[in-house]
């Protein structure tokens, strides 16, 4: 039996979700690893839908892994788990699936967030989980640009290339910015068949330095747009990676 | 000169706005007059407009306290501030006013915030900032509550008595639940010319628990309205406290 299990997590206190083999640092893959054998009594091998960064958060990561003994009802699977997990990390779901399901392989659609807020100063409640930018910038300039990403496209220039990446075509159904005039609060949704490595990151940084740029007059980049950006496949061309901490995997979708 | 200062905290890793004398223990206000005073080169003393209690957040707490060297302008002064506090305490505005400004006695009015959120599981973001509730409250009934509360009233049944408090009556001028659906994130907004100690906290605590005694068809106090929990000024009617996690000090209007 394979079982998956969706996971929210705060990255801040972890060097990623992937085990470094060698490296005495403390990953989610290690810390969820940790607890399933605890309960297993032996190791268990898992596999996730998103490789996050160090410091990237999540509300819907899933983990899934091949389980026979001991025998745990599915609606107890996540509180057993949960009871060996530190609070940074929790099992929010817990499925049983056919053999062979896998959470990365057979992932359709995956959904990340990112946040952003408008201030003067960096909010002190605020400085695990979003971008603080100095300005609020103007949304309808940055959704023409986001729009461009919408479709089937080659996103060298929006991704760090990771080794054993065979195809750096993917497929962005969404990609817009929300607003939340109250908080002073942005949000960039953004949707795929799969992402890149650091290609949310490498958006985000992208648009922000743009709007900044058109805001003080600075020419840069932004004389060119992003659909000719994307196809010059240039990662050279990319503006600065967004932090971590703005980051959010938020949910994944299977068949 | 008196300056009055915007603050913004984060309260997890403070034991509350007060200063402890002979306790060695983190205060908001310990750190903020060490910085004070490294900059004027001697002891600052501060007046502030509500003394939160450990684990409680602000956004827009003041302070203030007399100024008269070294000299820093108006628009220079929270960045002097800042660069000698520590990221979980910012200035975020600092203003000149007369001598004889008083955060506390001339503030006429207080709004504080509390968030909750529904969820089965405690999400890892939020754990710091929001109170989780199992189920989905129904906001109609807690709002028809919470508008008792609306008005001049003694307030002695939903606040702690605190040493040298001469008067447990209070306006509140507003008070009321908000959702936001998506993120089945709830807030709790309220205002009133001045707080009890704890007073928020109580009156959280009071609606969440009877509608959750509503939901699992017990009676208990939820027989009695608010109105009449107030007319018998009886704190042992009180339900238990909301943590102080959920809790901001959202701002401070002066005249």
């Amino acid at each position: 039996m394979t079982v998956l299990v969706r996971l929210a997590y705060d990255g801040t206190d972890f060097a990623g979700y992937q085990i470094q083999r060698g490296q005495n640092v403390r990953t989610v893959q290690g810390v969820i690893e940790k607890a399933l054998a605890s309960l297993h009594g032996a190791p268990v091998a898992t596999a996730c839908a998103g490789r996050t960064d160090t410091g990237v958060h999540a509300l819907g990561q899933y983990v899934s892994f091949d389980w026979d003994h001991p025998r745990i009802p599915e609606q107890q699977f996540a509180a057993a788990l949960n009871s060996r997990l530190p609070p940074d990390v929790r099992a929010t779901n817990a499925r049983f699936t056919a053999d062979g399901f896998h959470a990365r392989y057979s992932a359709c659609q995956r959904h990340y967030r990112y946040y952003l807020y408008t201030s003067q100063w960096d909010l002190p409640h605020r400085r695990r989980y979003a971008w603080r930018l100095p300005d609020v910038p103007e949304l309808s300039r940055m959704n023409a640009e986001a729009a461009q990403l919408v479709g089937t496209h080659d996103f060298s220039t929006f991704a760090a290339r990771r080794r054993g990446e065979d195809s750096m075509t993917r497929t962005v159904t969404a990609a817009a910015f929300y607003a939340d005039n109250d908080e002073q609060t942005l949000e960039f949704r953004i949707s795929a068949d799969g992402f890149l490595w650091r290609m949310v990151r490498s958006i985000v940084g992208t648009l922000v330095g743009r709007e900044r740029d058109r805001r003080r007059g600075r020419k840069s980049t932004s004389a060119m747009s992003i659909t000719e950006m994307l196809e010059r496949r240039d990662r050279s061309l990319c503006g600065t990676l967004a932090p971590p901490r703005g980051l959010f995997l938020y949910d994944v979708e299977y068949p």
